[in-house]
């Protein structure tokens, strides 16, 4: 294996919102890799007891600035030395802003800018544009103090708008208590007070073929908990989809249990959040019912990703990765060391087998491109360990995750770098993401991606190129022309002698031959 | 995270041998680090056909320069220009071996020394000393044309003897067919052998405390098929151990079976071995029984690593690693690119609290070494994804190992890592590994480990030291000295906040102050 690509930027995104206070360190080489090396939340709570006067309480200034101040400490101790530091609607919001900012600023030696409301939306949105490659939809993201919906057309942002309807602030607006469950009368007029707020955004529509965004710690609160009720295989939260009928059911759950009992009883709820929650997720499922949404698709990344990818793609603008899915899979094989030329040459080898064989298996630029995939990133499990190495590339690519690839193709691309070299394939693992023939699929891609493995097993890219023979009535030729000065005897050897899973994918005996 | 560590050397180990032709490719820093990037194996079976003459036939010859020469092209293309070449058994006893070497080396311009059996022998148990950490035992490695068998006293080889009792060999002497069970007649004949040639061992007994270790292919195939059949929880075989009752069952199991239906009904055992695994297994049980052995501690390391450990070690004679636990540790944590200052800090920070509370908690040395390993490798998973990187730490030690740490051992490191910022340890997975009281040993441990982590919230190493007051009835004070000019309020704040796991643990409440 290679070296994993140095990335010899770092940049600390610190982002004051009203219920936490974030740090995320990313490490880059711009354009063209990247990695989140660490992220710190502490719950600060920083629009906790505005009152009438609308000014932030000492204690939760006292504790921003703590929080602040640590990680102004933890970037000196990481010689992090490019900071991007944002506060949103809570400082925003403020009566005393000027005098808290200059709090802070004096015992951080950090100035933060206050973005306004649309900039939080922009750049919250340019994290999802750069998460899930959404080239049409509804970005969502309720925080503490605010929620902002924004609208994307053609990957770019058209237009977005901050309401005050915060988890935070609503809670505390409609729900009295702690100790007991909220009321049926509170959750009504909760509802009624979102149903009039949406109701003001006539663009709040989702057409054709669109998607409904949910970013930032509501949106992954709830897929972590719908994640949990489902037993769901992956760890990955972004790219998570969650149903509507599925959220009502959780509005529901949550509204029947006292907030002081809810982490408990509730799996996958963080108890930093087990009051606000319910807010937080009614806010999300009347913006769906409003734009006709029959499903959240939940982004990891947000407003600190799109903080982080101005810096990452300067100069820029908009500052939008132009292919994800190219991006995401090369961005993962250099992180992972990957040996460029062996995988180039698996992958062209399986391709030309698939294009040849379009006939046979009938599929089109989504299987390709998981196979593309799949090629590139076989052997990244070599980093883990050699013994194995098929199976740790399936655990990296399920656990870091593929963006612009929906969780269905991640479980695909993986199952086919496990099954690279040996063994039968399964999905039985994926039952709550596969669809039907999904197997059929896999084995079949599969048996191409095994094939190119074993006609490259020298590395030395000794195959120039592959022709399928005319189809005769029970067996496939497979003519093999090597490099000039190169010998595939052996490759043609260790593929026939592997071409058993070929064989039974595509009904056919195949026999390889020396052109 | 950092750069993992730059290894700049390669070498290729090539090992020609009776049933397999193997190339390991290595990369290394001499005495620092080193991880294992390929490893190709072809079954060769060199000594196939050996008849009267005692020449190699020449397609076996045939499919050996095939195989070398694609070893070759994979160096090539690899440009590893550093190879160690070398073949046993079946070139050493052959007639012809003097034509097959200069056909050998025309065809792939690689000049193959032959090692004696005694060579044979003392590198293979260079890789078991420097692979378990081993200070007294004996090594036994089964090939397909002889067995050598080893002692070693003092980390030390003292001396080592090769048999004719290979699994190939022997099974073409004494077993008749493919297509049926061997006949008991044939299995007694077998037996009386194999006790009259250990007989010829006087020195092949295991003293106390001793262990009989297995290396090569026939004992990772062995240990394969036991793994397999008890469900077990790692994909770990280095250090895997195979009682002599289930070897014995297993033994009789495969004489009741066909060569050709082993396979496909015993779990775990490759095709390509079939046939040759029950004399295999017949050879490592005898020898055991006459050695008063009452376990199988299986190697990972044998020859090819024996070698490579003389590159990587040199000019040191006998090529030994010191401290094995330690190096192993330092080198996972080189590969995986771990901050040394921050896991140092933490490491530090838990032995403090360890040795201070040691009259609470009783634990020892073994202990210790385990905290120790997981303070510095806590954080190494976020080279897979900075999310859930406590669980990809778990999971890259489950991988990868820790030679020289028992299996039971690694289990409890990779849980102390996967707990070191939240949830409830857990040995749920290594119930095959655990013992009596393990659950309460990682709890106490994993307290430790947990305030230490939040001591250090920061990564400033901004805690200077740690004292633990006098013991009150119900509560224990944790005094927090700060360095100078360091501001440790939010490190001990967190630590309070994540003290849950401590008190529980030690039935005492934590109340942590600054000195």
């Amino acid at each position: 294996m290679q070296l994993p690509l140095h990335l010899k930027h770092r940049v600390g995104i610190i982002d004051l919102g009203s219920n936490s206070a974030r740090l995320m360190v990313a490490q880059y080489q711009p354009g063209e890799a990247y990695r989140i090396t660490h992220e710190l939340s502490r719950r600060v709570r920083l629009s906790e007891g505005v009152g009438l006067d609308g000014g932030l309480r000492p204690a939760s200034m006292d504790r921003a600035i703590d929080t602040i101040r640590m990680f102004r400490a933890f970037c000196d101790a990481q010689a992090i030395t490019h900071t991007v530091p944002v506060a949103t609607a809570a400082v925003r919001d403020a009566t005393n802003r000027v005098e808290f900012l200059r709090r802070l600023q004096e015992a951080t030696r950090l100035r933060f800018r206050v973005l306004t409301g649309e900039e939080e939306a922009y750049f919250g949105v340019l994290g999802a544009i750069n998460g899930l490659g959404l080239p049409n939809g509804l970005v969502m993201d309720v925080g503490g103090g605010s929620a902002e919906v924004s609208r994307v057309r053609r990957s770019g942002f058209v237009q977005g708008q901050t309401t005050p309807l915060g988890a935070l602030r609503l809670t505390e607006m409609f729900f009295e208590s702690r100790d007991r469950a909220v009321k049926p009368a509170e959750i009504d007029r909760l509802k009624a007070h979102l149903a009039a707020t949406w109701q003001g955004f006539p663009w709040l529509r989702l057409g054709l073929h669109e998607k409904f965004i949910g970013i930032g710690g509501t949106a992954r609160a709830l897929a972590r908990i719908d994640r949990e009720a489902r037993n769901y295989p992956f760890g990955l939260l972004h790219g998570y989809e969650l149903e509507m009928r599925r959220l009502d059911n959780l509005v529901e759950r949550l509204s029947e249990l006292p907030p002081d009992e809810r982490a408990r009883k509730v799996p996958g709820l963080q108890s930093d959040r087990s009051d606000i929650i319910l807010a937080g997720a009614m806010v999300v499922a009347e913006a769906m019912r409003r734009a006709g949404a029959d499903r959240l698709t939940v982004c990891g990344h947000g407003l600190r990703e799109g903080l982080f990818f101005r810096e990452f793609l300067r100069p820029a603008d908009p500052p939008v990765i132009p292919k994800l899915r190219e991006f995401s899979v090369f961005n993962l094989g250099r992180l992972y060391g990957y040996e460029a030329e062996h995988a180039t040459q698996v992958t062209r080898l399986a391709l030309s087998l698939f294009d040849q064989l379009s006939r046979r298996h009938g599929y089109g630029e989504e299987e390709r491109d998981c196979l593309w995939a799949a090629g590139h990133l076989h052997d990244i499990g070599t980093l883990i360990d050699y013994y194995d190495h098929q199976k740790h590339s399936a655990y990296i690519i399920l656990s870091a995750g593929l963006p612009g690839y929906s969780h269905r193709e991640i479980a695909l691309i993986a199952a086919l770098c496990q099954n690279h070299r040996k063994g039968r394939p399964s999905l039985d693992h994926f039952k709550a993401v596969h669809q039907p023939n999904d197997l059929e699929r896999l084995n079949r891609l599969a048996a191409l991606l095994r094939l190119a493995e074993y006609l490259d097993r020298s590395q030395a890219s000794a195959v120039a190129s592959l022709k399928v023979g005319p189809a005769g009535r029970k067996t496939l030729q497979l003519s093999v022309r090597a490099r000039a000065h190169a010998n595939a005897r052996v490759e043609i050897w260790e593929a026939q002698r592997n071409a058993e899973l070929f064989e039974e994918a595509y009904g056919v005996k195949l026999a390889l031959e020396l052109a």
